[in-house]
């Protein structure tokens, strides 16, 4: 019964997820997108997109990573793609996130799942590439259905958003035409500077 | 690129499933829960609690099922547990939404995912059975971490609310103390009418 109370712990306290916003919009404009649906979506991307894959994936795999790519920002918070300072800040922030978040589940579930998170992290193995991807495509799209988003209220630069959509250009070549176009409307219609 | 373009249609048009809105309240208690996020809580309860199946599942059939379980409620909408009229409309609706929002997928994508649907809904495979013992645990849970959320606004009677858990009682029966605890709580609370 030990082990079952840890496992409710951990799932009554990733409900927090929920509460975290992203600065992303949602498409029927009403209001940001907080992580746990943003995971939601992600997961059944990663499902519907694996053909585009440049090496085979682990779908299972990669579904598991996106669902728990984002836990850490529980404790730690989202931090946003183009905040400088705050990614000085958040290797450290999200790890001590992960002790305590992942810490919640039995050593062995806990393991499992930080592991997935670091590998995410890391962005080296191909199934965490692919998860990358599908994690940088999702905003763009939104983007691109919202007037310009988040791109729209910060002005990035065109650099700026082409090293963040790298990884789709990378590793999910194929979708990379679709996202060059949305890239070079944003640029057109003054939402990224270039 | 026609194929690419069906599955970002389908991408684009399932993030209305945000917008959702349950009757369960999160257990922060700032507003009600969206299927969405719902859908990513199963899912990574699913892969967490499988060791209390009765039967041997597919862990990662049982996630694809729950992240795409809620979708038709994009055209149907969210029928509430207790409401006896809209529940008796619910499988024509659903049918129709199925019809046209995984008819915006390739073929075989739309196939596969409409059937995993159709599957949840049966609740007659190991796998559905599954996801509907999860599907009821988690807003019991949120319902005993928010002074008897749902519960509390809709004193349904003790009758219906052992009905509905009943799937975990019969899928999860090394879970379902924990939840018998929660219900006789919430019958001593008032919140469910003995």
């Amino acid at each position: 019964m030990e082990r079952l109370q840890q496992q409710l712990s951990f799932i009554l306290e990733i409900d927090k997820l929920k509460s975290i916003m992203r600065h992303t919009i949602l498409i029927d404009r009403s209001r940001r997108e907080n992580s746990a649906e943003h995971s939601w979506h992600l997961a059944l991307m990663a499902n519907l997109l694996s053909e585009y894959a440049t090496t085979p994936i682990d779908v299972a795999r990669v579904t598991r990573m996106v669902l728990v790519h984002d836990i850490v920002e529980i404790d730690a918070g989202d931090t946003f793609a183009y905040d400088t300072a705050g990614i000085v800040t958040k290797k450290e922030r999200e790890r001590q996130a992960a002790d305590r978040i992942f810490g919640l589940l039995p050593p062995e579930q806990g393991t499992e799942l930080r592991s997935l998170w670091e590998e995410f992290e890391a962005e080296e193995t191909e199934d965490a590439q692919f998860a990358n991807a599908i994690d940088r495509l999702e905003p763009c799209l939104l983007n691109a259905n919202t007037e310009g988003g988040t791109w729209k209220q910060h002005s990035p630069s065109l650099d700026k958003v082409m090293v963040r959509m790298n990884p789709v250009k990378l590793y999910m070549p194929k979708v990379w035409p679709v996202v060059e176009k949305i890239i070079d409307e944003a640029v057109a219609n003054g939402w990224v500077k270039a």
